[in-house]
């Protein structure tokens, strides 16, 4: 039984809009994976912790704020020395989107054994991260392994999202990584584009095909997505997948998250694995609508056959 | 020992601005006094919970947002019948504000003994009320008089302050009301120009007067506000008094609040009297730089001695 | 001969946008049926008169200046014991929308006698009532009611437009009312779906069919409106239909109010039935391009064969 | 007696803000002498009719809506062929103002017989003119000096404000005209540094001393504005002044104009002089507060004694 | 051999937005063809001369300041006389465009023979002009002749776009110098629907054949462009076309001037017709995504094979 | 003879406005002290170069234009692994200013000596540097120090600003590399508070007594600022201050950067060296009652006996 979702990571102050070198004002919001997991997870009813460090500035008190507005259990470490991360996204038209990150030396990329040690962890704790947070620093490697392995000790079930960024490491450096927390993990979720990075004999395929390549190297419980294509998954030999939910997209950054969130919150729920698959694409869906990176997946409405926003409990 | 204070009531949306008679658009916010109290002292490091009702709408999912994204406990009842309540600010020249209120029949003023129930009091338990939920309905009259009551049996304080609110019934109807709390609490909070609603016999003076009537009266614990005249309290004897903090004012609405939930953090805390009444000094200076109804108390940067943010714990 | 509209009802404020939970800012506007047809019909050149009280506040001055500014003549009664009731208006991805309703003791909710007293009625007056107005209060209904008889004495022309609103009154409470309504009024507008309201039998059909039913059922002047079905109307034996204009729907609330103002302009002008339909279905697809309740019907620039804004008179 | 105010001019669009080189967006408004007055007047209770050329332009249309809005009977001529002059304000700190003008050629310029034979003049009308309108263009001069000579034969009441503009004509060219139109009319009202084009011998001096030289110079009903430093007047011997009414000042275009709609709404009401120079000036200051031409003269609260909003009648 | 591009013309401020009627705000902006022209070409990477007059006023320090920030070497007299020309543009639903302007007696239609003999005039230049410059004013007129003449007897190239504004003068008036002007240009530039002013005889057709008969007409290089159905080239016998880039129109306002910007960029890097056609035609198409005259060419992320901003060099 | 301003360093995007942790939208803009002292002096009519490194985003795009637009010669190298720096300013009531860097590893930290030898230095030019640049990285460091040995080298004037950043390295670190640029420099600009930096014995005075000091160290030309306590200087034996220009202030930073561009204009013309104290001061204070870096300094009016906008040339 698992009972509670636990993530940590970092979480960056977003500056979004058109034209940024010439408007004169642009929208602010708060963005990072695990922080988006975990708002999509608490919005569907799933008791949901945020760990990480903030900067003492506007931004890190924006990403408490908002992480806490959503329904999250929020542990923060106010760090005097080091700003909060920024993304700054750049919207043009026809749905495109180019992104700056500002998260060397940031806060969260401070994330250290320290941090690690406060995580509420219990037997019925799912831990989720993601490969983001161990490309941070040295420091935030060592203390996602070691949040694994003491989930693990306990008896806690682990889920990990590969989420390869190729701005903040290479594929070289970035796959042993993926792959050694993708053997510790219960849970495996990875993008198509990225199963190459968990399989080297990868010579690719569709998501239905990437699902059964990586339960042949030994992963029980998988879930592979393809944005517009769908997503599929297996779990103890069972096989379902689910189709991309048409939306007018916006923006696609966070859409990922919000299907982890989702896909999460049902298996907290004990939903079976198509109804997961299910929930997950809705939310991810949803994400796409917004310019934001979470924001999109708070309003469901006209979404599939969802009706409405999810509600706060 | 009081280790976390408990308060609940009617949370509003707000809708705000210049000109709304002409202006496109208008700014959007939250209010209600315990809300506004609650969210204070948690900015001051205080666990503090809220209670209340409100409409499965935009502006009550807001008022809960708000209160989360402050570091308040929520425990809400969405009510599906009514809608939250609201409060129209329209802001003039010359700092002058003039209000109306949308709470007729709103989730808010539907608060009942069933929400009563769900309070989360024990013997060390300050819980605070106003003598605004009394005016919002006959079941709200109920359930304060009866959440006073379930506290002091079980031993736990109460504080209580006055918040006449002509707009919602008359003196008459209220001073018997008003007085009946006064009695029955701890900490009695009250402004200047009420005090002759608790003593019928008051015929005016300074805070300090106040605050010797009602000591005479038979109160131990008494606060009375005289907006820029400052403020004076009496604590088992001991007098105290805090001039009011210079500030260039905006808006003086919640400014009340503001101090209250200073007041009553520092209480918490242990501070001595004096502290207690420099600390809510500046929080209420802080509420009148701001258009919103708490927002200012979030930002102490320049205002008396104090600098910068509240923390975030 | 009929010379001039009149109409009453209640005038809103409307508090609308976008994710209104989280926004800083929201767009202000006005609305109300009644109103609406007013402004549809003054802009098309027909003299038009709305009459109903507003609160003293922002919003009341809001629906007085946007009424004037439309060219409509107005009569309002202020009321300084109650506020102007107040929409609140969500626009959600999709082109969806969500409305929550503040008129419970509203200053239009009170309507009364001495406001119908105040009624400019005269023999080549066309009368138009709705049925929201009988919903509102006891007074409210009584209100209507008359002014319909006293039109009727007068020999003036009475339209009703049935506009059932379910937040407001059960279909049981209404569907009586509206009956008596229908039958009185000369001319009678209703939606597709409501006209089980007046003909208990009705189990379904086009809206021609509706047009026959309510034919048969004694009303000779009669207009079924399906929204983007289009609409149907009969008049002494006369059949037209017409075809909803095809536009990008932003939001349709007020599309039916801009139809029957466009219809109504038509009568007065003289134009024969299919003109009116036609003039009719132009303003109402030209107001689901706005978010606001009137606004879209204002700029008629490439809705069908229209060419640019109404002209002013 | 008069009955009715009736005022004739250029009205304007405006673009108004700070930053215009470099700003993403400006506000929008209207302005222009006769409309700030008719608006003023209207809002203090006085039946105003305004009459103008505007183009077929959102400017032009957006001047008949204010107008309308604001309760003044607008006779608005659409002229095709020009477009609706514009008002350029840009706004610095420290309450300074810059503007540029783009009336030449406009729709308000052109002006002609043909407006003024539609002007509803009566015996009891007071018909206000400025001398701006002669400057504009020659068909608008001959229209300017054809309707006071109109109204004068009709036995109605002329008031004239010199307004001289710069930029429009210079003082040479002016100053027969100002001379011949301050001679034409019942009422006078200049600006103190004003005096100077219609006495050739005035040699300064303080509002009053120039009160009593138009006196002497035979003008029985005289109204001398100095700005701050408050107006001076006399009616048939009778002599006032008013001091300036203290505010914060956001920019003084169309304080001018606010002052003579108050005073005139008094003449209209049978106001003693002195309480119309106190309501003038009231409105003055008030329009002051915004910065905006007539918007500020909508709200007097705190302004002086006053308290609120103007009635809407 | 050709090295950098000069142009003159008037430039403009912009007003722009939808709903000027109503709205509380604009966007403001710049705009004139051969300023749009000069920046698509600065952009694409050419060294690009602009010489115009502006008003000493915000908008024409806006003018000079747009210029220089998109790499445009300005020469600009400050004409302290006359206020910088407006363009008013109304956008209404499904991509339509309402303009006013206000150029009459502006600074930029008082171009004369001073401001072109500050014109950097070499053998290697590409002077660019259009007919809306002759339109202006007479001395405008006469400066147009006057410079093409100069640059001609230097031995530079010049190109000429018809351009023709039915607002300015009339087709009659125009022909003789658009013809006049065709003649003297190295390079014709002139849309489909502006053949008929250049070739009497010509009695409609594709943009081919239009290139044919200009070129039967005696010019070499002529370009014909057709909007949304494309364009067609010749240049000393060789023929080209290119098809419209299908993108999501907002306004097509300046499309064209983007189009000639990045065509003759196209011709001084050495590009060939066909990829000069290309580019114009991406340009022009990026120009429709933006409701300004020139902004959307600076972006040109997914229109057509493009990838991105153009680089700034 | 001096004839041209060169200037380099790192220029940084701003994102700025108030109570950035909830506000909906931020102002975007450009600031970094060698960027703003380059347009101060280009506003003020000296031709001037600014040199740096910018990433391939945004805000490197918007800091050429803007520097672009207000006349400043832009050498940039795009720097394709870096992103542009960014300045987080929030402003809290009361003229208070947080600031957060994102600098660390940016484009503009990445200047070395091959941007070194792309200076446009000759024996007339102005060389001015800050002690901002070597703060940066070593790299940037040494590229300060060859640029100001190769101007000397050829005989140009080398101007050094002391600008203490105590957030990106301490004064322990700093003061040596100060004393050194401070030994090469013609020109010394300090602020009184960083004097100790330079003079180990310093024990504090006026600005007049740092100025003294300072001379007896060697220093023929210094200039110290004391905020407002004005500012002096001394040049060859002649001394001189000038006191602040009194402003209504919302945010300093950047007044001195406006100070220096205006005394090196001064510097440049020719001016005595009161003159240019005056000019400076004029500038800084304009500077600060803008929220923005540098924007304030382009609108003088109202400032001391300054009257409007410095000219554009």
């Amino acid at each position: 039984m698992i009972d509670h979702l636990v993530t940590f990571g970092e979480a960056l102050g977003v500056v979004r809009g058109r034209e940024l070198s010439r408007a004169s004002t642009a929208e602010l919001g708060t963005g990072g994976a695990e922080a988006n997991v975990a708002m999509a997870a608490a919005r569907s009813g799933t008791p949901a912790t945020w760990l990480g460090r903030v900067g003492d500035d506007a931004f890190g008190r924006r990403v408490v704020r908002e992480l806490r507005a959503e329904g999250v259990t929020v542990i923060a470490r106010i760090d005097p020395l080091a700003p909060t991360g920024l993304l700054i996204k750049e919207l043009h038209p026809g749905a495109r989107t180019s992104v700056s990150y500002y998260r060397r030396g940031s806060a969260g990329s401070r994330l250290d054994l320290d941090d690690v040690a406060a995580l509420p962890l219990t037997p019925t704790t799912l831990l989720h991260v993601t490969g983001i947070t161990p490309a941070l620093s040295p420091e935030a490697r060592e203390a996602t392994l070691t949040a694994v392995d003491r989930a693990r000790a306990l008896g806690a079930t682990v889920s990990f999202d590969v989420n390869h960024r190729s701005r903040l490491w290479s594929a070289e450096e970035a796959s042993p990584v993926h792959r050694d927390l993708a053997e510790r993990a219960d849970i495996l979720i990875t993008g198509l584009d990225e199963v190459g990075l968990l399989l080297p004999r990868w010579s690719g395929g569709s998501a239905a095909d990437a699902v059964d390549a990586l339960g042949a190297a030994g992963h029980h419980h998988v879930i592979v997505t393809a944005g517009g294509a769908g997503v599929a998954a297996a779990e103890d030999g069972e096989r379902e997948s689910a189709e991309a939910v048409p939306v007018e997209v916006v923006d696609t950054v966070g859409a990922g998250d919000a299907f982890v969130g989702g896909y999460l919150a049902g298996l907290l729920r004990g939903d079976p694995l198509a109804e997961r698959l299910r929930r997950g694409a809705v939310l991810g869906a949803a994400a796409c609508r917004h310019p934001g990176d979470w924001e999109g997946a708070t309003d469901l409405a006209g979404v599939g056959d969802a009706d409405g926003d999810p509600v706060i409990r």
